[in-house]
């Protein structure tokens, strides 16, 4: 039964999101029919699963499999079948106890949104259009306060019975030149919907409707009402998965 | 009668190209029926007509109105009807006698290829994956013969009574890294499927299918049926228009 970890990407824009659902196009369902073809296997556990619309550069699989196959084999078979929105960049044999959910200790998430009058046709499957200018210095201050361990109920999607404390590691707006802004965020795991809240009121801060300060109280507020709400999906890429 | 300038980019993947037709979408029907919308004028010029699947970053238009328009308002009301798939980067008012075809003195594109085993679900819309190697040095070893005046019957899709006399000022292939090479090219015009057809017989050099030293042999046959037919559409751009 060897294991096998599968390294991917895919614009998530044509996807009903990760996860497997009946009778709708999803990231799994795809991959683990292209999968069953080659090895006669379906079961896979993934790193991060991504909702609808939502991109991901560096996603991680596992699955075993009964027999031996060859990695290059496995790689060229995958992508042939896959087409062009998914991409399986390495597939690599590992060791047994190795779980692309349970073995992942980090998880880097990047948000893009596109701040200028005009739109970019290139950008507009990857990055959020928003035309109020944003104060990148002050969407920082903002949320500078979220750094470290925290309850971040406020900033996500209730799930009962699921704690929403993390330790983020890593929460900054970049400037990539052309009005194109960068979110960057690093935690060893994410609660639902966490990024794009993030996200969410980070523009609040940038545009002036609330002031830096106010994220804290949000924060402390544990409240899911307190928040903002989440940024659409489409903003949102996966960048990479981190193992010990 | 004022004159405008407009200066845009597209996404070619889901327009029947450039040039109206009636029954299917293209690029120039879903702007001019914007312009229609805000203006009531409906002829535009356009500096170069791209086929189906062709992208634009830099393509230029022009069109007369019997009114004054606020430039800013027509910037903003084009893109907010043309949404993600095409956008305007700027309008101005020009001199009457500027026409975006016949005004243009320069025109330039590029060809992207992506060659590498691994597909890149990012790039699949604006460039061809190709995956047996190509060698760039040989590729412009090949093409540097093409530089100058030249017939190029044997690059361009035949049109009865078209001079295929054109000269070309630029044609270079640079790898841009992780394998990504690009073809960009510059003349004051091209013939139709003439960059397209570059980019293929470079393919051909560089995968050793055939000689540096055929492409002059192909390029002074002057016989289209001594090309080797022309690379799929979505890898091309027009990238820029120069004006005098």
């Amino acid at each position: 039964m060897p294991t096998y970890r599968i390294d991917l990407a895919y614009d998530g824009t044509d996807f009903h999101g990760y996860a497997k659902q009946p009778n709708v196009r999803t990231v799994q369902g795809e991959f683990e029919r292209a999968l069953f073809r080659m090895t006669g296997e379906v079961e896979t556990v993934v790193a991060g699963r991504t909702d609808r619309g939502v991109h991901a550069t560096g996603q991680v699989l596992s699955f075993k499999t009964t027999q031996d196959y060859d990695t290059g084999m496995v790689l060229r078979s995958l992508n042939r079948q896959l087409g062009p929105e998914i991409s399986v960049s390495s597939v690599a044999v590992v060791e047994d106890s190795f779980d692309a959910r349970f073995s992942a200790i980090g998880r880097a998430y990047t948000y893009l949104v596109l701040n200028r009058d005009v739109p970019d046709p290139f950008l507009a499957r990857t990055s959020l259009h928003y035309r109020t200018p944003l104060d990148v210095e002050l969407m920082n201050k903002g949320i500078a306060c979220l750094v470290g361990l925290h309850d971040f109920a406020a900033f996500c999607r209730k799930a009962p019975n699921r704690s929403t404390e993390r330790r983020l590691d890593l929460v900054e707006w970049t400037n990539r030149g052309s009005g194109l802004l960068a979110l960057d965020v690093a935690a060893s795991s994410f609660c639902h919907q966490m990024v794009r809240s993030l996200a969410q009121v980070s523009i609040e801060v940038g545009r002036g409707k609330i002031q830096p300060e106010a994220v804290q109280e949000i924060l402390e507020s544990r409240n899911r009402r307190q928040g903002k709400g989440a940024a659409r999906a489409h903003g949102l890429t996966l960048v990479s998965v981190k193992y010990g």
